[in-house]
């Protein structure tokens, strides 16, 4: 989260940030922020608030966000191809390299600057282009199926869109990203409002 | 979670299910996922599992996706469409019923059978139509001041695609569907892991 603010700060040329600036942003009281950003080592704070760039550098550090790390989209439909357009994952630390698709129409018709692929060298491509994360946006008839031979082609975290709990092994990481599903959460929290 | 295991068993023509099947496919313990749905009252385990249909619907009125919630999608770019064309919104107990962007020239070709409206109706459409719900899907510069726009109309709840953070008033709950997020976690935990 806070990482994600420097970016911000930093695109609208903001070069210093308090706690209580960042606090209130996302809501956490400013001793929160504090604790948490000094969780993760020293860095100067003189009392007049944090350098921007500098905190940015430092959390990217800490958290291994200074290394680029490769990524795949698998599954160009509307979803898939909407990420290849998505201009904030250089600058975030993430170099697309390239999708793929089974339909070989597709990846034929596909406008992209991003290298495209038939759904069969997969294995071969994430290999070669050592690929380490893959954004999962199949139907959720094959999610399962996708997600395991990502995982048997060396993938250690896939972010899936697909609607279905996929099950891989346990040095792969998931997150799942489920529109359904958060608006479940909205759905609850405003009727336990009530 | 387990309301969207049940709806794929369902899918499936499934009708039992076990805590242990429901445990071992999200990957916690079995008594844990008894633990959570007793939490929300009495539901019938008589020890040969539980049924599918009542328990869906048991954790459905428990908490609140009993009732059709209706909801809208703010910025019709390849994000926004894909949200339109996704199938799984009714059965899942929303309704999307509006689609709203700046651009007159998008809202007269765009081929969807959801109506849509350009973005200066958006107040009386989502009063008329009693919306609760919006996923917004702008890009990031005008996020903010539409999702205060969403909050002065009277939605409730959003979903964030835009990366950004957005700040509305309390009676407002976001939740933030950012990709770039879930890659820096999964890059943070794969760090950690070596």
């Amino acid at each position: 989260m806070v990482v994600q603010q420097c970016d911000e700060l930093q695109m609208q040329g903001i070069d210093r940030v308090s706690s209580t600036q960042m606090g209130q942003q996302i809501g956490v009281p400013a001793h929160t922020v504090r604790k948490d950003i000094n969780c993760l080592g020293e860095v100067g704070d003189n009392g007049s608030g944090y350098d921007v760039v500098k905190l940015k550098k430092h959390l990217e550090q800490a958290l291994g966000f200074d290394e680029i790390r490769n990524a795949c989209i698998v599954g160009l439909g509307r979803l898939g191809s909407a990420l290849m357009d998505y201009e904030k994952f250089l600058i975030s630390g993430f170099s697309v390299v390239a999708g793929f698709d089974s339909s070989v129409n597709r990846i034929e018709t596909i406008q992209t600057r991003i290298p495209v692929y038939p759904a069969y060298d997969m294995e071969e491509v994430i290999r070669r282009e050592k690929i380490e994360l893959a954004l999962l946006a199949v139907p959720a008839p094959v999610a399962q199926v996708t997600a395991e031979l990502l995982g048997a082609s060396g993938i250690k975290g896939i972010v899936n869109f697909a609607p279905v709990v996929i099950k891989v092994s346990a040095d792969v990481q998931v997150r799942n990203m489920n529109v359904v599903n958060e608006l479940r959460v909205l759905s609850s929290l405003m009727t336990l409002a009530n």
